[in-house]
């Protein structure tokens, strides 16, 4: 087993403490940068980008190459399960994701089965192998999934929607069908997150994209819940080491009290609160992960630093804080910046660490 | 003057003991009625439906001939101002509303005038001095605008957007310039309300849609601090009558508290957080309206009745509350189910009030 040189993304989501903040940026793989483009444009299309584990592996490390960032995250797609269970998952330009087969009546959800990670899911268990061997301890791997909630909205609106009418329509009037999909969903990315941890992932993430769409009692429900159900049947310790989990629901603000309580290590924020508020809000039961408005990395190098110090300064002295965005990088922004953003962070975050 | 036979409305607003819980709903006059798509059709355009006085009287009025409905809402697009502003607004086919000319720099901004609602707004308050005469004080109507800040966000991004980057640079490189666009638009909102007040408009809301994309720091800046500046100038009185003034910012409810030191008579509320807890916050300061998720009039008439029954109770005893959707109505809505959902309020908040 290969030493992890850099070990500061996995001990601030344990609350251990570190030199300087460590730092990573949601969708750092992407297309701000032009070395993924190039990648994306051989690859042929998005799909084949992430069912090669050596595209996705190439993609995954090319941020790390350009920028000091304290962790990689396994370049893939969140909706790999639901085409996994053979919803017929497609990509049309500039609508994003669709499904070929959405779900709508109980027979659809009764012939949904439990995707086998190393059957139909082998290409992401493959890419995570490969990472972690490319990586070779420079820093460590995050896995992820999307939330069961946030799968079952796309499978049942059969792709992105704006207006979650069926997603919703099956919740109110078809409680019980939803419950049956999202267990279905919540032991899917049980199963695929200890794949992905077994194959090398040194932490993991669920994504709750749509969790923030829903009332209080509904999100409670339908999404904590299952998420909650996830953790519990996690892995949490592998290599010798925990396996810290981090939730994120965007615009999931008030709920992050109740979030403290699913067993998970750390919360990912979007920008809307400060982090002393946030930091307040959950005490000392998890780390945090935010929470940069990903707006501000249009800004000026000045401004986008004055940012980082006051997002720092918000957090305050101690560990328990990742540096991130509060979502997912925008693709027209400027690479330089991310270089400003994250050398500053490290720079500046020194002096709340002793 | 004639006498306003229904003043449920006005009476709950100001938190004065009422019948029943008042209802209304916002985009009551709109697509989901068949009445309104054919006075659509007849207008040829959106642009003509608003700024014709009689067609604009004629759908504002179509909601209140099928449903019980304790209010009017003056129909009307908020992106009037700009227009009287000179951008050269227009509607394309599902991508809605644009400007011909979106503001960049400082000289768009100090080219900027005020307009004169008895001028280039002069149809809208022609539509609300026709409007109150054809209601002969069945309910009253309710004017509005778009809050500075959101009407700023389509100024400087040039139409409707998903990543805010223009209006969100224009903000954190340039706040100066930003200020002098939102005071701009403040004073225009606070002419153009005032204008409707004296029209015979009843009560007035600010529509915040975009407030809750902002950090709070910044929400509290460039959002709430205008609308806050617009109250201190309305007319507060007329006919004798307080006029209420309702702000909302859609996914503001972090915020509800703050919103309460701005001089308003009532929050508007999404549907993310239970009225008992919304209550709490605002303690005995404002009336709420809201917040059925308006997903819930998808769902079966039984079940549209249950969260009715639901939301009265959250809420609880005692005048101060409004009922509403948390955001406008889907045009995919089935008017039955409006139909439900009103008469259901008014049967079941009886008990609430003695």
């Amino acid at each position: 087993m290969i030493e992890l040189k850099n070990d500061r993304l996995l001990r601030a989501l344990l609350r251990q403490p570190v030199d300087v903040t460590p730092v990573w940026i949601m969708r750092q793989a992407g297309r701000y940068l032009p070395e993924y483009r190039a990648t994306r444009e051989r690859a042929g299309d998005f799909l084949t980008l992430c069912k090669t584990p050596e595209l996705a592996c190439e993609v995954t490390l090319q941020p790390l190459a350009r920028f000091d960032l304290d962790a990689a995250i396994l370049f893939s797609d969140i909706l790999t399960i639901p085409d996994a269970m053979g919803l017929g998952l497609y990509f049309t330009e500039g609508e994003g994701p669709a499904f070929q087969y959405p779900l709508r009546h109980q027979t659809d959800i009764d012939k949904l089965s439990i995707p086998d990670p190393t059957d139909k899911l082998r290409y992401v268990v493959d890419a995570v192998s490969l990472i972690r061997r490319e990586l070779a301890g420079k820093v460590p791997l995050i896995g992820f999934s999307g939330s069961p909630w946030t799968l079952a909205t796309y499978m049942v609106e059969g792709g992105a929607t704006k207006n979650f009418r069926y997603v919703k329509g099956m919740m109110f009037d078809q409680p019980h069908l939803m419950h049956q999909l999202l267990d279905k969903l919540a032991q899917s990315v049980t199963i695929y997150l200890n794949a992905q941890i077994a194959a090398g992932a040194q932490a993991v993430m669920l994504f709750d994209t749509w969790g923030g769409i829903l009332t209080t009692r509904d999100y409670l429900e339908f999404s904590l819940r299952y998420m909650q159900q996830i953790i519990a049947g996690l892995t949490r310790e592998h290599e010798g080491r925990r396996v810290p989990c981090i939730i994120f629901t965007k615009d999931g603000s008030e709920w992050l009290s109740e979030m403290t309580h699913t067993g998970c290590d750390a919360l990912g924020l979007d920008w809307k609160l400060p982090l002393n508020v946030a930091r307040q809000r959950v005490g000392e039961k998890v780390a945090l992960q935010g929470n940069l408005d990903p707006c501000l990395l249009y800004a000026s190098p000045d401004r986008i630093r004055t940012e980082v110090a006051d997002i720092l300064a918000s957090f305050g002295h101690g560990s328990g804080h990742v540096f991130n965005l509060g979502h997912g990088i925008h693709p027209q922004i400027d690479p330089e910046h991310v270089a400003v953003l994250v050398n500053a962070v490290h720079d500046f975050s020194r002096a709340y660490h002793v």
